[in-house]
């Protein structure tokens, strides 16, 4: 295995969370590149900007004024893909045009007053706040909608049109089809393993080593081995948890930690302010809080475009839309340079 | 059915050609844009460049040379992801890191021997031999591997790095996940309905017209009832059909018409050579040539990023990426504006 895993030739990986396959073709990264460039984000954002609706104090698209917060502010997106009262289109059961009622709420969350600031260049007593908001948010959504998704659109190249430190929670009266997904493959491999999943993969994970960013007491980062972004990362609790409600408050601190240490890896790799998209996967809630669970555990995917430079990125296009997701470096590969880089910003060096 | 369709409220639809949901918010259009704009195409691509790879006579990156070709032309991708002889790495069967040896070929073909043109623009006659030139090699890599890919990666937004019109051919010793997936559902559906899924869902939209944007007494273009990204559309041809080379010479002939037609709308729709990422889906080939088909029928996926304009396109990112994929205007909202554009094509007006 080892010596498959240096060798540069193509092969097949196999996603059992997502009972997919991704194609791994290292020798692609020796092709020229003569696409798209990206534009590199803005560097000078201002710490305040009167005009940009996210900040303390100003007003936003609906008319209403944001207080004057000073840690994380949370308030419902004024342009919502899902609303609670939206009336109820009702359910057609044609085979071949089928639909079905969707109801939810799509809230945002600012980490933090400040403009000019990300996650890994916040402290990690503002980080551990960010944190303790999003158990609120899934313990309170979660009382009654099945899924409630946090996620963090980060950079203009990720579809991020305000450049304040923001991310977003949508819940909604129904499991998406990937937390679906990602449910019947763990809920399979408990029943047949008798363990969870991602518990054992983080276990062999630790042991295996050639695949972790970077580890803590409670916590691990891996790219993993079934990897289809470039620098994909996969974060996970070392202890079962199923969700971010359940972490203790050593846990979350340890979490505030390992996130800026890993995000801070990313923003060195090619000294830019890494674009990408993240999300938290745990148990579901809802109606699915009274049923057994135990084959989840929480974790965290990161989605990152960029493949060569902070200005190329990796196009999941034709083959990848229309047949199978393709990889042009191996995880391993990824992971040793990521694990390489410093764990001082380069911003604060 | 007809009123929830035209209502503007959030709901879910479901694709059974990959047995998942897709969440429709079209009021989601309402908010407004800040985030990232696309560079337009490049408008004057010169007919012939001495420097570009893939223009009749010129060297390519590894040193050979094209011929002086004066319609079609196929070569061999020069940084193929997938390679006939490359050391067979094996399979690993440990259910956590599972691989699995991938072999096969990748080819490029340039569709005319002009850089200036595409396919919209080309002639009718000149179109029927790039689809003869497909038929040919489905049938050609296709007694060897059990997958043959064609794709189009059209404009840079979409990964393409040359102006030159051409599209690549994927063949691989695996299905991969997505035909592996609509071969499951087509067979499903079969096997429950007794016709062919997707034969009985052009009649069906046939029928009912508010999806349909271009139809010919062979062909039938639709905004499928789930389509995600948010001019999708789905090429078909009326009778049962397992393989582009199945095709009649009256189809191929009704084939470029049609493609000829949809295509110059997505062009006129913002006046921009529309990017895309676009590929065939037939029945399997290889060992599966043996075997009954019937489930299958032939078909083009269209996947157009843009969304409001020539420069903005729509985002699968955070939500679309960890939960599920979200739409902001309806299929039929969408297939009625690309139904009432000008079969004239903008630039020849
Ligand atoms: O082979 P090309 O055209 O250089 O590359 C393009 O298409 C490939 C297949 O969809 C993708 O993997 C690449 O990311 C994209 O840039
Ligand atoms: O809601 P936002 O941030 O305006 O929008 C962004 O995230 C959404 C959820 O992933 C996407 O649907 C949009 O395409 C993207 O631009």
């Amino acid at each position: 295995l080892t010596d498959m895993l240096t060798l540069p030739h193509q092969h097949l990986r196999y996603n059992p969370l997502r009972d997919s396959w991704v194609l791994v073709s290292a020798h692609r990264m020796k092709r020229p590149w003569a696409g798209q460039v990206e534009r590199p984000p803005e560097e000078h954002i201002p710490r305040y900007d009167p005009n940009n609706p996210l900040c303390p104090g100003n007003k936003r698209a609906n008319g209403e004024g944001n207080p004057d917060y000073d840690s994380t502010f949370v308030f419902e997106n004024d342009f919502p893909a899902l609303q609670p009262d939206a009336p109820d289109p009702g359910s057609e059961q044609d085979p071949l045009f089928q639909s079905k009622a969707a109801r939810g709420v799509c809230k945002v969350m600012c980490f933090h007053p400040w403009s000019d600031v990300t996650l890994p260049l916040m402290k990690k007593e503002e980080v551990v706040k960010v944190i303790d908001k999003w158990a609120e948010l899934v313990e309170e959504l979660g009382t009654i909608y099945p899924w409630v998704q946090i996620f963090e659109n980060k950079g203009a190249m990720m579809g991020c049109s305000n450049p304040h430190p923001h991310c977003q929670v949508w819940a909604s009266n129904f499991l998406p089809n990937e937390p679906a997904l990602s449910d019947r493959c763990q809920r399979a491999y408990y029943q047949k393993h008798g363990e969870p999943m991602l518990l054992q993969y983080a276990k062999r994970e630790a042991e295996k080593k050639e695949r972790v960013v970077v580890e803590s007491s409670d916590w691990l980062a891996v790219v993993p081995y079934w990897a289809t972004w470039p620098y994909q990362t996969l974060l996970l609790p070392r202890r079962h948890v199923l969700r971010m409600s359940d972490l203790t408050t050593e846990e979350r601190e340890g979490l505030a930690a390992i996130m800026k240490r890993l995000l801070t890896k990313y923003d060195n790799l090619f000294e830019v302010s890494f674009p990408y998209s993240m999300g938290w996967h745990g148990a579901p809630t809802g109606p699915y809080l009274k049923e057994d669970n135990s084959h989840w555990q929480l974790h965290a995917h990161y989605y990152p475009p960029l493949l060569r430079s902070a200005t190329v990125k990796k196009f999941m296009v034709g083959y990848e839309m229309l047949a199978q997701e393709q990889r042009d470096l191996t995880p391993e590969q990824a992971a040793e340079k990521l694990r390489n880089l410093p764990e001082e910003h380069y911003k604060t060096r």
